[in-house]
């Protein structure tokens, strides 16, 4: 609702509107349904249930896409390899929870028969790079035994600007005993991201591949982090410098209440600096009371003193729009281009902003 | 500052308030000593220097306390059992982080003979089970041998109101193996809380013990949580209900984006059917697009459906302070009290406030 909100606001219509997410109540779906979306991607046979309804009574039929899932939880044995474990199985192997697995997606290609008031348009899958291959068969099925008039392809999102790299405890842990046994670290090894032309490239290759005699589907991609990402950086202040535990420690005045995913490993520059060499392995965290507000853990900078300016790049996706304001009031977000054009896209928060509402 | 602010808005005069934590600008601490708190509680060298300077200026001498953390890196053998390995030594030991360690307060003291503008009339940590142990031989050296006028003693939080519990990635993966093998669960067992009054009387004995001849502190704890955590649950309303690799998840309208922190453990009620038996495993969860917007893991619930309104209990200390407005705007607090008294304390928010401050 707030996103189908948010995109009219910035001045998107209807048919520029792809609706997707594994929530949708009722209200959302009627919204989506009166904006004239292009398609609503479906995650359950509730929702299908739903919208059919909503589209009956609005005497319409509806566009929809299916996202699929081919994600199915591991056997026993291979759930207990630690990255397995403690991410997927300790929580239930939570991936398996979006979306229609394949069996389920056949099934609904069987139920969809039945419902007048939708018609299935699109196939979904996400991250991108497994995407053909899953859904291509399925895509044939919906066409040829189904007879479903397939007209878009929709492979999703997860390419890699190149700019960042994910870490977790397990590697944290490991880096830890390689550095006690005086070990190279290999966690701050460059790594080399396909350019996205290349990338482009293999899917359209893959794509007209497994195509054969098929009518050729519009296909949708999701590059909202790919463009987002690395267009923001974040500004921060050192407050001061500490050191204890063995590690030295530059206390900033933002942490995880504005990028809140610590384990994105970013790259980090010394605004004020920025010729200044990487002489020192250093922890990086924010003004909040947790111990893990971190910023960045053990990454090298130059010697930064109280005062500087740490430019944290590739900032600009779920950062300031899954940020808090516990204990801080968010900063402004500042549009600057090639040209030198400067804008204030967003306002800085007052103190009275953050308890405007809030009813003494 | 955001602290002080709310504070004072709150009706809290300056001797009423203590100021804490491990980010305190020039800005913040000049504000706190023009509000005349009747303590601030540093935690590094640099901030004795900045207060030191600020109150010379005032031509004033600033009361302070020393948070004292006791906290020290274990050896490396120690290091390797997988709980310290995966929470602490992946992250650096960033409890170390905090205040002054037990050596730093000692040179803390000799430093501070010097400040003429501080005055240490406190010693504090946290939290409060290990506090008088650790900080009486201080408070007594801190006395007698450094001669300051100590008047507090401030042994933090912890306490436990008995009606949370933390998990983790570990426990929850031991849990899942032992589910597999036909090993019953221990992770639902209830545990009980010492109660609250127990607990004042060990610490007071404990404190008399250890006082000896030296004058009587004033004694400060900080129970934030344990006043305002059972003091709040949230309302969710179950969108509905999904079959997932093996687990069932009930889908709800809120998740992570108001009760950020997952690990806890929470009692969830259905508050429209209080008295049904809860029968089923379940995972209940949010409505944002991350595998892990959890609200809670593997807990049990009576067969709930679509329209079902779960309270979870415990959500009033860090939920709608830290909470985001990513994808949903926040939800309203509404005051209700035993004599039926209801008040709407803080606003529900709308579209328009979460996008306010952009500018397009």
């Amino acid at each position: 609702m707030l996103d189908l909100y948010i995109a009219s606001k910035a001045g998107f219509t209807g048919e520029r509107i792809i609706y997707d997410g594994p929530f949708k109540p009722v209200e959302a779906l009627r919204e989506a349904l009166e904006k004239e979306v292009l398609l609503i991607n479906c995650e359950s046979f509730t929702e299908l249930e739903r919208l059919n309804n909503i589209a009956k009574k609005a005497g319409i039929k509806q566009p929809i896409g299916l996202r699929v899932n081919p994600y199915t939880r591991p056997s026993f044995l291979r759930s207990l390899h630690p990255k397995t474990l403690l991410e997927e199985a300790a929580f239930c192997f939570p991936k398996c929870r979006f979306g229609f697995s394949i069996e389920e997606t056949r099934m609904a290609f069987n139920y969809l028969k039945k419902m007048k008031n939708l018609s299935l348009e699109c196939l979904m899958m996400h991250p991108y790079h497994r995407a053909i291959s899953v859904l291509m068969p399925l895509f044939r099925e919906a066409y040829e035994k189904f007879e479903f008039e397939m007209k878009y392809l929709n492979i999703g999102g997860g390419f890699d600007p190149g700019t960042t790299s994910s870490t977790g405890d397990l590697l944290l842990a490991l880096d830890y005993i390689k550095a006690r046994l005086g070990i190279k670290s290999s966690k701050n090894k460059e790594k080399r991201a396909q350019k996205i032309e290349d990338v482009a490239k293999t899917i359209i290759e893959e794509l007209k591949r497994s195509l054969g005699d098929l009518p050729e589907p519009t296909l949708i991609t999701e590059p909202g982090r790919f463009i987002a990402g690395p267009a923001g950086l974040l500004l921060l202040r050192v407050d001061h410098v500490k050191v204890a535990g063995g590690y030295k420690w530059v206390v900033v005045d933002g942490g995880t209440n504005i990028v809140p995913i610590f384990y994105e490993r970013r790259r980090l520059l010394v605004a004020n600096n920025g010729s200044a060499l990487n002489t020192e392995l250093v922890n990086v965290v924010g003004p909040l009371l947790y111990p893990k507000d971190f910023v960045a853990i053990k990454t090298t900078l130059p010697d930064v003193k109280e005062g500087d300016i740490i430019a944290v790049l590739d900032c600009g996706a779920y950062s300031l729009s899954s940020s808090t304001q516990f204990l801080y009031p968010r900063p402004p977000a500042v549009l600057v281009n090639t040209e030198g054009y400067v804008k204030t896209i967003r306002e800085k928060e007052t103190f009275d902003d953050v308890i405007c509402k809030d009813r003494f």
